[in-house]
């Protein structure tokens, strides 16, 4: 997605080999239009296929998964980083290994929010190492649903987390995929 | 906004007198279309004032935050519960208490994304005792900007932040302002 790209050129910053810093538009600030053009793409991207619901993950997921909601008429189900004080009911849980920020967390849905059956898109603002789409994918499967795709804002190429949920057979939409980065350098697959 | 107001009657439930699960459309899944009516109602209220920017706190001000700043044509930015560790610059932060949680925080937002001059509209999806709304005030003060109004999805009308805030001069929207509740039983304010 070209726009997206010239933005992470012009607004983002690459810190280093593996942090890019897109905070002015995605995950501090975000910008609502770009927001409604990424949620444009993706439903045009995954037209052939039928989905009944959208999974994401707090926080930074639910800007660009609520605009694709609205788009394709989807209801959108955030997973919880911590078991909320007022989730009561039984929920389905699923560890997450976070390499940017060096720690482990639990993501939490509650139970009733995933059916036998649903057809779940999964959209994210970064796929790395794939270890939130991976728990996604294992809290969907608690619940008896099955997830036919995952929309991804920004892929960071050079992990491993895409190769491999390709190779388990999930069909991936990355918008920008990143194929190295350094110090104020970024560039992407073709 | 009877729409909201019937939303909360059919799928919210009161736990007790001061607990109000509203997590099928609002804050756990979320209900994009219902997002979309949200942000409508919040600018046709605020129609008369200028803003430059939306403030709310991660994660369940994010959706209607995000909606509202498609349809006002503004950026959004949101407060975040824990210094992320690619916040590496200057960051304006206030404590917030969480009563429904029983915790006290920090929000944080990066200093770079409040301006001098920055005429703000808050978002949020609860009012209660305050403490969130308070909190992006006081950072917003911290950067030399102004809030010109507050756009609240529910207020819980017996807790006293938003006497406290109107008190204060503060213009507040509250789409549905519970007067009272008990568990199964919900009475809005006129």
């Amino acid at each position: 997605m070209e726009l997206l790209k010239k933005r992470i050129l012009n607004d983002g910053k690459a810190l280093s080999e593996n942090i890019l810093k897109v905070d002015s538009f995605l995950n501090h600030q975000i910008d609502p239009e770009l927001m409604d053009e990424i949620a444009s793409e993706f439903r045009s991207r995954f037209d052939d296929r039928t989905f009944n619901k959208i999974l994401t993950v707090e926080s930074s997921g639910i800007a660009p998964a609520v605009m694709t909601g609205l788009k394709m008429g989807l209801p959108v189900v955030f997973a919880k980083k911590a078991k909320p004080s007022t989730m009561t009911e039984e929920y389905y849980t699923a560890p997450v290994h976070s390499f940017t920020k060096q720690k482990d967390y639990d993501v939490a849905v509650a139970a009733k929010f995933i059916k036998k059956g649903d057809r779940i898109l999964i959209i994210d603002d970064f796929l790395a190492n794939g270890s939130a789409s991976r728990a996604l994918i294992a809290i969907a499967e608690q619940g008896g649903a099955k997830v036919d795709g995952i929309g991804i804002v920004i892929e960071k190429g050079f992990q491993n987390g895409g190769k491999l949920l390709r190779e388990l057979g999930y069909r991936i939409e990355s918008l920008a995929v990143i194929e190295e980065m350094s110090e104020n350098h970024i560039r992407f697959r073709d």
